[in-house]
């Protein structure tokens, strides 16, 4: 029974139904939690090689002879940059090895555009009100990094081939406050497309009113793959070059899907202007990042290609959950014609669009049934979903079988809000 | 041969002998690096229990239940902050575990001043010019931070017994610009000595322009002792709270120099209400630091009396270096009048006082022979020392034999340097 065609009458005795089968679920007392893109344990099980690969005094000793376990070493070692360029396709002499943390190299970025501006001679961006823009649905982190700078943020649409390109191309131009954008560029958080090439080329050549105008660029799921074949994704600085806009791009990465979430590494890449001038500033924050951790992680891969072999490894695991939460959603909300989603081939995410003003009933039904989903509105900038429509799944954490029976809770709490929805009316 | 008493000629030949002594020393190419507090290999070598004591993935589960591989756990696990209450004496509630830099969170910390200020509706730092004290001789680094967010540095002269404090209390009174000083409370780098509780008393208690005014107790050699007694440190928190001022503080610590330079963990304390507040902006930065390596560092301890162990075996291989120097000094500077020095109990440093005018010519002569100093005036702000007199000496890194080497290369420069100067005359 597709919901919009059907009578009141047949709506109430569907609605009689669900809530029937809602209160069995109820006795049930679920457990269960697809709120955040956080791996499961059998995931991290795949790095134990990890915690012993560097066991002896004598093996810590970089390929360039730097004690690892010693001060030194800024940027960090050339073999764990090989890692990082191979990642995001770029030279290693244009990466920065940090530390657990690719968002707080986010952070920290962000904050040194604020207090020095980003490069010499530059205004810091607190110097005046400035607006940031962000393509939603998109990652929550991100946006609470501008929003505790100070800056306004500025809802842009995200469509299958990435951000509106024409409303950004429209904003930018004329408006000086636009300092940047923030980008998930594939498997996007959380709609898991990829940006075409055009996106990104549009991203480097536009026109934009501010000088001082930068891309964070969260290559965050590059090489995380559910099937064999990749989403293609353009090379960003490559086509910055070709418009002389490489200073206009950050790109960060990091190894916390990979390895641990909890002790991994992450790394940035930057144009040759951007990495001397943010050098400047890190070398007074810091004398090293964790090198022993740098050498555990290019020892425990040994090369690209080992690396590949252990994204494989996680593939397995987590293709069983997106496909287990998409057959569902396929099979329980498809004869209702209601909801859309997205298909990633990556990523850690599926995205679910409800009929407009459903999706946080449908959250708070899930909730007092024990199923906890990232809250309604979070994937827009301030929590605020304008058509409160969008879901973000993170099918990552619980087991297969865990991920289907919370879909069919899902979608039997998406089924009664929208029901509801049309029976207001 | 006192030099201030012996005649023109008399000096010149003693200048003579000393420089066909030096053309000797030139022949052998020495190469010893005395410049910076960088533990030995063989201290390194007292942790390498640390790579393997998490071995295993059913190992990675912490005290309270949390799989450190994963996400989670903003503020450090529980049993790592037993150890950092312990190195600090202060209660665990007061604990932010950070990474492998303790300078990180200092620059972090100062950071968050400047962009957000000190507190709820406090003016950022950087809405108006401000200034810092730096006690001097003092840490590079520390000066370092403040220079690169646009501070005026004012140099305080360090005493015996801590930072002058007549000094520091008249410039505080009425400066509402002077935002804050640095500290390095026990054995300070680089004159070793340790704050009398009076000096600690003054700092908590006295009257401060500026409300926002912030002390940096960068507590970095809390537990690293050379002898069996330890100088006693007054706990700054509780003399800070008696007069209402616990908000002042910020300490800091890190295991640095107890286990690995490049992969240690390292801390914050705050009271309450810095510590709420800071949560409020770190919780934006990242979603946890490493607490694999924060797993391994209890482990591989156990308790406080396995870390206190470790740390004699490291006073057991730092001891004889900080001797030899010692010793060198004693024997052949004190013969001809010249120099005073610092005789630490702890830390990492000798800081060598020579007559006015001679410490960046002696500071040449030693690199000249392959003996490398920290650069003359470096530990004062803008690195200029007034009186261009002060040396400081790391005896970590080189062996003892190396440290004896070094020393006497140095007396013998310094002795040349003191009598050129006089001879100027």
């Amino acid at each position: 029974m597709i919901y919009t065609n059907a009578t009141k009458e047949e709506l109430q005795a569907e609605l009689t139904k669900l809530k029937t089968e809602y209160e069995k679920y109820k006795v049930l007392g679920l457990k269960l939690d697809m709120s955040r893109g956080k791996p499961c344990a059998e995931q991290m099980d795949l790095s134990e090689g990890l915690l012993t690969v560097v066991s002896k005094n004598a093996e810590c000793i970089s390929e360039e002879g730097l004690d690892v376990r010693n001060y030194g070493g800024l940027d960090g070692l050339i073999e764990m940059k090989r890692f990082f360029a191979g990642i995001m396709n770029v030279p290693t002499e244009m990466i920065f090895v940090g530390g657990v943390s690719s968002l707080r190299m986010m952070y920290d970025a962000y904050a040194r555009n604020m207090m020095f501006g980003v490069g010499d001679g530059m205004e810091p961006w607190s110097k005046a009100p400035h607006k940031f823009l962000c393509p939603s649905p998109g990652y929550d982190r991100h946006f609470a990094i501008s929003q505790s700078m100070g800056a306004e943020l500025i809802t842009v649409p995200m469509r299958k081939d990435g951000p509106d390109m024409d409303t950004v191309e429209r904003l930018v131009k004329d408006d000086p406050a636009i300092k940047g954008i923030w980008c998930v560029p594939k498997y996007s958080n959380p709609t898991g497309i990829t940006f075409s090439e055009e996106t990104v080329r549009r991203l480097v050549s536009m026109e934009t009113a501010a000088k001082d105008f930068r891309i964070f660029w969260d290559n965050a799921y590059g090489i995380h793959d559910l099937y064999e074949e990749s989403d293609p994704l353009a090379e960003i600085f490559t086509l910055a070059r070709e418009y002389g806009n490489e200073d206009r791009v950050y790109e960060f990465c990091s190894f916390a899907k990979i390895t641990y979430s909890g002790g991994n590494v992450s790394a940035m890449a930057m144009s040759p202007r951007n990495r001397a001038y943010a050098r400047k500033f890190l070398s007074k924050q810091f004398i090293c990042n964790d090198k022993v951790n740098q050498l555990r992680h290019a020892r425990f891969f040994g090369d690209f290609e080992g690396l590949k072999a252990h994204m494989r490894a996680h593939a397995d695991i987590l293709r069983p959950k997106f496909e287990a939460v998409l057959r569902t959603f396929e099979e329980q909300l498809t004869p209702c014609g209601i909801g859309s989603w997205s298909s990633p081939r990556g990523g850690y995410f599926i995205s679910l669009d409800l009929p407009n003003g459903t999706a946080k009933h449908t959250y708070w039904l899930c909730a007092d049934l024990g199923v906890v989903l990232t809250p309604a509105g979070a994937t827009f900038p301030y929590g605020i979903d304008p058509n409160d429509s969008n879901l973000r799944i993170a099918p990552s954490f619980p087991s297969a079988e865990e991920m289907r029976s919370a879909a069919e809770v899902l979608c039997l709490c998406a089924k009664i809000a929208a029901i509801e929805k049309l029976l207001e009316k």
